[in-house]
């Protein structure tokens, strides 16, 4: 189910759900590329393996010294032809690879990324990771998991961040990069706002829209908004989930009240407590906007204890499409996060293999009607 | 609410728990030992941090050559303490630290663990690796995280383990690690079965009688069990939370009916599968135990949709104490699952800097008694 935000400069509309579009953010208005699969991404790089074995039992097993093991299996031209074979044929037979991280310091890669990762135990996060993960394995590199605080933390991991003698690239997943100096590996950002350095996203503010034009077209007029925010996030600006309802009940003559918006942290008890909230006020609202699944099933279960029914008393939508949103027959606006850390470890991949990974890419977001949301109950005798 | 399982051999019961138990698997009875703090296994290791600066630029700006300024960061006697001073400065103000890779290959350490996970995008995995992140990161370790996919692919990562070279220790997340054949570093399994390298993990047949007895002790005859199974893990033992359906059914003198187990892959769907095919049943059950709780949320979904309600209809349980758990007012056995990876953490540090970390730590298991069971229909009249 499309909406039309087409008149919101900057930002993209979603209308197909495998496209991939590119945005330049230095330009502002949107560049529309064409989509690549996702395989057009990866590059190759040796992968970095290796067991218990060294070049000295190598060499005591063939009958060679270690120099002399070393260039034959090097491809070195001044060793015996039958030399050169006894000590492969010993060094397949004990799985003897160079040690990676020997051969890799002389050629300056290590053939390692590092993900910095502030909260990896939501699901979010971890899908995020599981799809970087997958796309770096299939390139040959290995991820290194750097798990971030709050916002000292992550300014303090940002000045101390791991260079090329650890890593060979990094990655930040869903936070803000922006005062970040410019080590000497590539930097890549993955489910945050987008940025100056090569980034992977949504369009939070079309998702946004998704959402809310659902409710309004349902016949809804009294929306509340449960807004989630990273308590450590360090932008002043209003992130798009929030314009998306600003400009949606504008758009469709509804009044503002401030009343009907809730701010709290992501998580299922933020949201529960955000419902309450809004169940005290003097005229509940008829549907609730939450900025992710968790959110909205927290919100869900105060409704429930108070004895509402859902959708008949009160609409609820999420963001998202968390694996439970779909056994919790929740409305959802799904959004691909294994997709996005897979792209963002293809764009790694890319920059190390000398490629352009490009400015960016904003992956679109899907409406998923479900059984949490119905008309109001006033438009439905 | 306690259990009684105190007469099966080589399990532990869960009855407080803060406690945390050893046991030794080679011989099969249980071994208690006092509770150690968590942070009683902590070992501090120097910490893997660079920046982008190397020693030539440290030389350069101090005015001396490459190899004064190495033997004056070094410590060497014989370099003047004004020049040592001056370097020193000039590295303090650059933030130059020694290559952590050049200086371990040195040494033999990597600062690196890596951590063997097979599905990291689910919630119980995913917190593993939170706990096991965090513990090394205190410990001045790296997390390194390498996916593995089916049963082939787990044999072909165990074959090509990452040795010295590339990590100083192995975690395997909940997966057996038998017929790994001994590589030159530490390995830890967590979240699986008992294992002969250090393990940690909870006693899932004394988790599985928590929840079996809470249904036994409502009042509930016909109870079904949705089991869940890697499809993947290649033992042939039947795993303790199958066990603990046999042995409370026996002990509460209730028959054993196959057509009451339904088997599947971890998952909610899954669980909604099972639950379907349970209902079809002649005499569908008045209680479902399921071995985790996404089977559970899973198995709850079908039941609404066919016009159940829960616990009026029928009761359910889980295992986990997944976040989502509390929203959705489920019950279930809870168990520490990032005080898990935590603790795995903790034995590696205690290995890496000489220590014994024992044969293995099992955590102990908690009912959780929310609103989604209760005594069947005929017991309340």
């Amino acid at each position: 189910m499309g909406t039309d935000v087409d008149s919101v400069k900057g930002h993209t509309n979603a209308r197909a759900d495998e496209d991939i579009r590119r945005v330049d953010p230095t330009i502002g208005d949107l560049i529309v590329m064409q989509a690549l699969p996702i395989g057009a991404y990866a590059a190759p790089v040796s992968a970095p393996t290796e067991r218990a074995v060294n070049l000295a039992d190598v060499a005591r097993l063939a009958g060679v010294s270690p120099a002399t093991a070393s260039r034959a299996l090097g491809g070195h031209p001044h060793v015996a032809a039958a030399t050169r074979e006894r000590v492969r044929r010993v060094a397949d037979e004990l799985s003897y690879v160079v040690s990676p991280d020997a051969s890799r310091l002389a050629g300056g890669r290590t053939g390692r990324v590092a993900a910095l990762v502030p909260h990896l135990d939501r699901w979010y996060f971890a899908a995020l990771l599981d799809g970087l993960a997958g796309a770096l394995r299939s390139a040959g590199l290995d991820l290194l998991v750097r798990c971030v605080g709050g916002a000292a933390d992550r300014a303090e991991q940002l000045q101390r961040m791991p260079g090329r003698r650890v890593v060979d690239a990094v990655v930040a997943l869903a936070f803000e990069v922006d005062g970040w100096d410019g080590a000497d590996v590539p930097l890549v950002t993955v489910g945050g706002p987008p940025s100056t350095v090569p980034f992977v996203t949504i369009d939070d503010l079309a998702a946004g829209r998704q959402a809310m034009d659902h409710l309004i077209h349902l016949g809804h007029r009294r929306i509340a908004m449960i807004e989630a925010l990273d308590p450590d996030q360090r932008s002043e600006e209003p992130v798009g989930r929030r314009v998306a309802y600003e400009q949606a009940l504008a758009q469709a003559g509804l009044p503002q009240d401030q009343d009907l918006v809730a701010t709290v942290d992501w998580g299922g008890v933020e949201g529960a407590d955000a419902m309450a909230r809004l169940l005290g006020l003097r005229h509940p609202p008829t549907a609730v906007y939450a900025h992710s699944d968790e959110v909205a099933l927290g919100a869900i279960r105060t409704l429930r204890r108070a004895g509402l029914r859902i959708p008949d008393d009160v609409s609820v939508i999420g963001v998202d499409d968390h694996p439970l949103a779909e056994l919790t027959d929740l409305t959802t606006v799904r959004q691909p996060v294994r997709e996005q850390g897979a792209l963002a470890g293809h764009m790694v991949a890319t920059a190390l293999s000398g490629g352009d990974p490009g400015p960016g890419i904003v992956l679109p977001t899907q409406l998923v009607v479900r059984g949490s949301t119905a008309p109001p109950r006033e438009e439905r005798r």
